[in-house]
């Protein structure tokens, strides 16, 4: 048996990607649309002030192309918390012009491949290991989501190398990450036992070139190349109140 | 040929996962909606009383994301009760208001890698395999459930072990299980020839982190690196009475 | 060039499975659901009287979980006569009320490996082989099938052993098989160029448990542990008219 | 780099596999029925004008099971022959009454291997290859398609084959497809480019069984069991225009 | 660790696949239906308008069979730009009668493999450069999509060889590439991070059989063969003014 990696744990997530289903959105009338769009910006107001009292984050971004139209990604203290959202969305008039698209749960996660094997109950008091467990989401201009496994599959088996192995190859991969830093904002979301995949990767950053560098760049690297198993990518733009006002603005 | 390990099988499962369909939902007026829980909960009360004369049990919970909205697990003796248990269910009220999401079937196993080799029809009067095998289900607060097959690829064959081999991995693989003893509730159900997969997982804890902690240690061992192929992850939440009043409430 | 074994064939077979669209069903008054309800029992007595005069066979299934409500499994001499009876039930009123969930096309087949090479024309006119090729399915209470595929893959591939070699293997698989005599009865189904899958199997009990019993003990077989790839699987029970009624019954 | 065999291309080939709304078609009244079908036999009437002046060819099916309830296909000169055949039935009224169920796009190739090499500007002026490329299709009772690739897994890379070794294996292919003259009519249609998998294959016969023999016969040959993918099987029944009225006609 | 290939990256490309729902689409009065050809035709010229003067790039191809009715490629400086567009076409009057089917998300792409590894910023004022990276599109006859990735699977893992290797693969590549120059044009959309694969390919021709005759010839190129991973095919034909106003009319 090969030693598992202990994990830091901070607060679960839910990417909740829906489509909308403009056809009937644009049958509503405009007092309607109206109604519907503040009861939402409600919500979103009553998220900001959970973000400002750092018992949460919140964040809003298109998706472009026809996998969603937008998604709104969470981050709670409890999975009640997420779960109580989820339920609070469903039950906007907007939530009934929506089509459910993909979601991803998960909790924020550090390894001690990362942190040097400082794992521990001290962790949590580290400011740094806070602020990566317990995120603020900056206003960045661009969104990326992924969900990623390690690979288990004849001589490319992530889970059967050694402890040492592992962290070697981690080395590696976190250079090409912080080479990114100033440019990509990255949050590993872990998800085994709770999502169909390993682990959700989400990315902000104002250049959305990068998404595409990093990935690029990291799929060179050993730890992808041969032991990394992609789900979908989801990109997309920041959806701040003004510009979701126009993004669901029709004329009729 | 392998010899195959004897299984000693219990009662029938059945997870029903349904999406609410919540635009038509709220289409109803409050008094329809009333009318479609009361009915909704008589049936719970039955298979609540059911649980109680020890002839089965159950267990409702939300799934939170965009998979379902909620899972009715039920255990009773035979096929048909499960057959007709899911036919009243469809004979609701409430679930014309839901969206079939997924179901499985299966039935409570024990195999004797953990028995020890004593299966045998004297077993089935033991009372430790008596209380696996027909369970009282505990009112923890977080679900997990999980369908998985024992991998047959190339050099990586669970079905070409010997019994002696396969006795050695799940020692080990039953040790990490044996760790989690007190923080989780695990349910292991045979599914071969009867769904998809050749099991199905069935979690029950009150930390909704342990299941992602024992998941994740679980795939360092060799049984699930390299002999473990896993289906949808699903998660959630209690819904007892008041909860699942207020789940379903909607304002109109 | 490895030798492909000789096949003796029987009636096509057709089983389609289908949900009800409970919601749209119950719409139906009390008089319209007795009238779709007569109108599909005429074309069970139809087939059952095709049955009695020893040109084809049926049977009827509830299917147990979200795959399908419920199976009508019907074998007959043409490929012609399988179509003509799934467009005379797309024709029925109850049809329209259901939904279609999967179906699956093939022919009764014997194989050489256990025919003991006997195959030929003369071997049609050998009576075991005439039960089994044109057979009378008998009203067990509970009904499992599945399609499956011989693996080609990497070093298990089945086409390129000989046909010593399979033989052999077969002559174990057999034996397993035979081991369940009374307690199943067994259909090969043949669907090499009809079908997805290269075979469907089905079988018909009397203890739902076995239909686990026999897949479980059966994978361990090198048959099926390095070369059988499996479909999905559907358990059921036995609709006979008058639990047909109390199936398809709505109190409205 | 491996060298790739010349292809002969002839008409350009669609299947437009399709399910019919049955309880829509239902709902419409007589006259409209009778109107829909007139409507969709002109344009059958006109396609085998096409077909006797040589232009094309054009074969209608039942098919067998919930896959699709018939298929209509159609071999032109041009992709816009093609394209503008496909906009023209999508207008008929009847094609409001479908569901798209499967397509297939391709070109009727002959290859190399079979030709002897003798690929080029001459061959086409060969009448034994314009008969191949430019077909008549024959009024067979029974039709099958399936589309496929060639593998390139591990050692089994059909592609990185010397031309001499695939020339020998499609010898052999060769042989067995031969041994079926006179009782199957076979289409080879390349799509690589065009569509999901790089051929369809079309077969006709008199006699279904000769579907599952030749498949299965083939499938013990080296070319399909080592470098066969095989999509989905399509089976059905001839719908000439007789069988075409009784098959859409509805008592009601 | 592996060296990665740098690119130079040009306008952000989006391919969006629509199918006409055409039973609704006939539900429409002729006034209706002019009127949303009359405003489809005016994005479309908006976009001839940005095209011609060098901020972007568009095409408008119907696609053959099932698989979408049209593709309307859109090729601009920033994801904001795309996402704008896809929302303006979204709340057209047409886009309320079709069916998303397909979408890709890319950015047009030029390696170093090709560029003989000359890349950096001042590759960006080469004029054959700039040509690649921000192309006219010219109104060729005929259209091609795939998506495609680079294999990762045991020992044909592209990522794990050596920048020397890949060059001299992407070299022989090129030439085959390079051979049909004049015959079809080639638009590489880097992909990464962006969507699903690594990688989109656009192909436009004036005959439609060249994609077949490339994508076919390039498969037996060892890059194709071994690391080759290819998804969906489309293909189509030019949609001119006249003929989309010929394609939407509808006799009623």
């Amino acid at each position: 048996m090969s030693e598992a990696a202990e994990t830091l744990d901070g607060w679960y997530s839910l990417h909740d990607f829906r489509s909308l289903d403009w056809p009937r959105w644009k049958t509503l009338s405009s007092d309607e649309r109206e109604k519907a769009i503040f009861e939402f910006q409600q919500l979103l107001d009553r998220l900001n002030e959970i973000q400002e009292s750092g018992n949460g984050a919140n964040a809003l971004y298109t998706i472009v192309g026809q996998k969603a139209d937008f998604v709104l990604w969470t981050l709670r203290p409890t999975l009640d918390d997420i779960q109580e959202l989820e339920t609070e969305f469903n039950k906007l008039t907007i939530a009934d012009y929506t089509i459910p698209a993909y979601s991803y749960v998960a909790v924020v996660e550090l390894s001690n491949y990362v942190n040097g094997g400082k794992a521990g109950e001290d962790a949590y008091e580290n400011p740094y290991v806070k602020a990566r467990l317990y995120p603020t989401l900056p206003k960045s201009k661009y969104f990326c989501f992924y969900p990623m496994d390690k690979r288990r599959q004849g001589n490319d088996n992530w889970y059967m190398l050694s402890m040492e192995e592992r962290r070697e190859l981690m080395k590696s991969h976190g250079l090409i990450g912080r080479s990114y830093a100033g440019k990509i904002k990255q949050y590993i979301l872990g998800s085994t036992g709770l999502d169909d995949y390993e682990w959700g990767v989400a990315l902000l950053s104002d250049d959305a070139l990068q998404f595409k560098k990093i990935v690029y760049e990291m799929r060179f690297d050993e730890v992808s190349a041969r032991y990394g198993d992609f789900g979908s990518f989801f990109v997309g733009t920041l959806l701040d109140e003004k510009k979701l006002r126009s993004f669901l603005h029709v004329n009729n």
